[in-house]
C-alpha cells in the first residue's frame, strides 16, 4: 500500500458511514484540512495559537504488543495534555508515521489505531490536518494546534513565593501498571486493568486546563513523574515549593492473595506518586485567595484536584510528613522504586 | 546528556555569541518560544495558519553519513517547501528528534545539524518553537507554521483547463546526484558538487510562492517527481495536462573524460526531469491572460520559471515533442531511469 492510499484508507476523515471508524463535523477553524502541501486553520479573534509536538517510539513509549486503539488514544492524549497545561482548547492536530512494512501491510492494526486516534480526536473536536508516511521503524509523532487568549495562557513561569500547590486527579497509576506488566509485581485482576486503562489511556485534562484560565498563576502536565516536572516549573519561576507528603493520595498495591495487603512500602508508594510519570495530570499553582475559584473550576470541569503543597521563595523542592518533619527525597529519578520483599519477582 | 540539556545546548537559540551558531532575533509573532509544554503564535489578522509535517528517516531520506550540516538544512527546506506551495510565509517550526545513543553524544554532529537547520530558519525569520527529543532510530520531525491570507492561499485545486503549466528552476539535479552518489555513473567534479548541492541543500522556493498569490491557480511543491506530484494536482483539480517535453529544461550528464559526451540518453534525460525527485520547485498554474503576472512574479523573486504546458479538460498526463507528437510516457515511477551503456558501473 502506498502513502496516498494509507492516509486516504485509515486517517482521512470523511462523514460518510464507510469510513474506518466514527467521524465528527469539520469544525469553522478548519479552512483547509487534509489533502494539499499545507492545512490552513482560522484562530478565534484575539487568540494565540498554542503548538507542541511529541513523539512516541516502540520500545521506548510504548511496548511492541500494545493494543493498537490505546495507542492511537495515548499518541495524541500526550499531546492533548500539552495543550490543557497551557489552557488551551484544541483546534487541529498533524500526524507523522514511520511504519515498518510489517506493520504498513495490517490492516487490522492501522485501524485499531486510526479508530483508537480519532476517537478521541471527535471527543474534542480536533481533527487530522496533514501529517507525512513513510517508511522506517514504528515512529509517532504528533503536533497539535490550540488556542487560548495570549494573556490568559498558563505558562511555567508564572508561580509566586506563597502560591498553593495543586494536582489534579491521582499520581502513580500509570507507572504501577507499568511495574505489573514488566513483571515487577503482580496485582489482582481488577486493579491491573484500573491502573492499565491509566497507563494506555490517559485522559487529556483539557476542561480543567481552560477553567484555570485566570485563575491559575503557573501550570505543566505531568509526563515524567511530579518531582522532575515540577522541578522544570519551579526552575522557569525562580522559585521552590515544599510538597506536604500526607496531602499526596496515597497508592496502593494489593496483594493478589487472600491477604489484600499493600505490597509497597511507604517510601514506594510515596516513590510511585512523585516520580511515577506517564500520569498526565496537572500540576499548577494559585495563590490562597483563589482557593474557592480553583474549587468551582474543578468542579465546573469535574475534575478532581488536591492542594498538596506552596511554593517557597528559597529555591529547590522539599517534602514535608504529617509532623511538619522535612523527609529526605531520592525521588528525582524516574527508576528508584520499593516494593517489599514478597512480592518481588 | 539528558533531553533537557540538548535541547538548551542545541537547539535553544539564544542572541549571544556563545550560542553554538548565528541567531536570530525573536519575531512578534512569537509570543511565547521554547521551554513550555506549548509554544503561542500570533499570526497577522486577517491571516490563516498553514501547518505542514515531515518526516525524515535514516536510510529512507538521508544516508548515515550525509553531512549533519546539509541535514539540518534539508529537514527545514522540505518543510519550508510545503509552505511556499501554498504561497505562506513561514512563522515558526518546531523539531521532534529521535536520536540512537551514538548521536545523542556526538557533540560535533549535533551541533552543525543544528546549525545547518537555524542558518536556513534564520534567512527566512521561522524560529525554533518547541519540539521533542527522545532515544530511538534516529528519525527528524518537522513541523513548520506559516500565515496566508485564507483566501489567496495556492491550493491544489484550482487548476482550469486551458490555464498555463509552469515549473521555477530546473529539475532533476537531485535524482543525478543521488544516481552518482550510489555509483551508477560517475560525473566531473563540477557538476557533482552542482548536483549534490541540489540534492543536499535545495532552495524552498518561498518568494516566488508569495508573489504568485493573486496569479497562480494552483500550485504544488515537487517532493517526489514532477508526474507523480502534478498528478495529485491535477487529480484535486478534476483535470488533465499537456507538457511540451523540448519545453522542459534538459538535462545532461557529462562524462568524466575529456570528450565531455552526455552519458544520458533522451528519455533517461527526460525520466530524470519528470521523475527524478527531491527537486523542492514548484509546478503551478495559471490562466495565459497572466502570462506578464507570471514574468513578474518570477523577477520580484529572483526564480527562474519556465512554461511546460497547459491543463486540459480530459483527465490524465500527456506528453507532447516539438513536433506535436504524443510521447509515450512510462515515467510515472521513480526507479525507472535510463543511462547509456558506457557509464553503468
Amino acid at each position: 500500500m502506498g502513502e496516498f492510499d494509507l492516509i486516504e484508507r485509515f486517517f482521512k476523515q470523511q462523514p460518510s458511514p464507510s469510513s474506518v471508524c466514527s467521524s465528527f463535523e469539520a469544525t469553522h477553524s478548519i479552512a483547509l484540512g487534509i489533502g494539499d502541501d499545507c492545512a490552513l486553520l482560522r484562530p478565534a479573534l484575539g487568540m494565540a495559537l498554542a503548538v507542541s509536538s511529541d513523539m512516541l517510539v516502540e520500545g521506548r513509549h510504548f511496548f511492541a504488543d500494545v493494543d493498537p486503539a490505546a495507542l492511537g488514544h495515548k499518541a495524541l492524549a500526550v499531546n492533548l495534555s500539552d495543550l490543557a497545561a497551557m489552557g488551551a482548547e484544541p483546534l487541529a492536530f498533524t500526524l507523522a508515521l514511520a511504519l515498518p512494512p510489517e506493520r504498513a501491510g495490517d490492516s487490522a492494526w492501522l485501524t485499531a489505531f486510526a479508530c483508537g486516534l480519532h476517537a478521541l480526536a471527535a471527543a474534542h473536536g480536533c481533527p487530522l490536518v496533514g501529517g507525512d508516511t513513510v517508511a522506517g521503524p514504528l515512529n509517532i509523532c504528533i503536533t497539535v494546534l490550540g488556542q487560548v487568549p495570549a494573556d490568559q495562557a498558563l505558562r511555567r513561569d508564572g508561580a509566586q513565593a506563597g502560591d498553593d500547590l495543586w494536582v489534579s486527579g491521582a499520581l502513580g497509576h500509570a507507572r504501577l501498571a507499568l511495574m505489573a506488566l514488566r513483571g515487577e509485581l503482580t496485582l489482582p485482576a481488577d486493579q491491573l486493568a484500573a491502573a492499565r486503562q491509566r497507563l494506555e489511556r490517559p485522559v487529556p485534562r483539557l476542561a480543567l486546563g481552560r477553567a484555570l484560565r485566570g485563575i491559575a498563576s503557573s501550570c505543566i502536565d505531568l509526563s515524567d513523574g511530579l518531582a522532575g516536572d515540577l522541578g522544570h516549573l519551579l526552575k522557569a519561576s525562580r522559585v521552590g515549593a515544599r510538597i506536604d507528603i500526607e496531602r499526596v493520595n496515597p497508592i496502593s498495591a494489593r496483594s493478589p492473595d487472600s491477604t489484600g495487603e499493600n505490597l509497597l512500602e511507604p517510601r514506594g508508594a510515596l516513590a510511585l506518586a512523585l516520580s511515577g510519570g506517564d500520569d498526565y495530570e496537572l500540576a499548577f499553582t494559585a495563590p490562597p485567595t483563589a482557593r474557592a475559584n480553583v474549587a468551582a473550576a474543578a468542579g465546573a470541569s469535574v475534575t478532581a484536584v488536591t492542594r498538596i503543597g506552596q511554593i517557597t521563595a528559597a529555591s529547590g523542592l522539599k517534602l514535608r510528613d504529617a509532623e511538619g518533619r522535612e523527609v529526605n527525597s531520592p525521588f528525582t529519578s524516574f527508576d528508584h522504586f520499593f516494593t517489599t520483599a514478597k512480592n518481588s519477582p
